[in-house]
């Protein structure tokens, strides 16, 4: 299974692709669409709805993984965030692609073992976890490569009505909006 | 000229067409596109995406006034209404349309003459503006007339390289971006 994560941002919107085949994941490709402060926000969201559907066009996912907007005292830098996911996940959408969300606790959980993990943390374990010979920069693409993970997770427990770690023994539970799985 | 008002949300985002001739505008049509809570977020998207493209398709505007987001203590409400607002921006984009972005004061001071005016009076003005028989509903139809209206007076000013009202003269000034126009 070919799974694309998704970490939006409207100045730099990561994405990852990862394979899955029985408990093995392996990273394909990763990288950040960067947006110009200067140029209009239609602009911007057209650039990341674009490079998203080149993305899906060249991998051929089946399934994303997405991060949710984390909700900081930052409010005008959320709804940003928020923009420049609705116009990721609309280019998904026009895919047929199935999407799973989860937040940056979650996919912390999945790729680390604590919801409490640091970038360098994640950065590391990302890099272990997908035989990758270096730390994905910029840490857009490891917390996209992250959430493909996060997904993996999901799409195991789902195809075989039981959880299965994917390489990673560390990570103990995660959730899909609010409901905790057995 | 042609404008699509938008008022974006994720549940209800309205639309509305204006035609402008030389100081007069008037109503072409106007809706509103609903999403089920139910479904899939990436597919309330796509279906706002899809319903504003069609729009775009349907009534050829050039230009596009669109509102921006209120921040309010509810960011979660305010993530949702950026990510429609996202989905509605990229179909704009899309279609190469030129895009305003304007505060709910702007767009009230617009037609109203007062950046606190209540959701009744927007929709009396709005009325009476664009030559309707009755009041546009519900009010986020009236709303995205509003942000088209409030983006004709831009257009004029413009092209006419000084203030004309359009049919308003309660109308005193208004920005664009946080540009105060002279």
């Amino acid at each position: 299974m070919i799974i694309l994560g998704i970490d939006p941002g409207l100045a730099n919107t990561g994405w990852g692709i990862i394979e899955t085949r029985g408990s093995q994941c392996r990273a394909r490709a990763y990288g950040c669409i960067h947006t110009e402060k200067l140029d209009d926000i239609s602009h911007r969201l057209k650039r990341i709805y674009d490079e998203i559907d080149k993305v899906i066009d060249r991998y051929h996912p089946t399934e994303v993984g997405i991060e949710e907007i984390f909700f900081s005292a930052n409010s005008k830098s959320a709804v940003k965030t928020a923009q420049a996911r609705g116009a990721a996940l609309v280019a998904c959408a026009q895919c047929g692609l199935q999407t799973g969300e989860y937040t940056p606790m979650q996919i912390k959980q999945a790729v680390v073992g604590t919801g409490t993990a640091d970038k360098q943390q994640v950065q590391y374990m990302v890099k272990t976890l997908l035989h990758l010979e270096k730390e994905p920069r910029p840490d857009h693409c490891a917390d996209a490569l992250a959430a493909a993970v996060c997904h993996a997770h999901l799409v195991t427990w789902r195809e075989f009505g039981h959880r299965q770690h994917i390489a990673n023994p560390s990570a103990t539970s995660y959730t899909q909006r609010g409901t905790r799985l057995p």
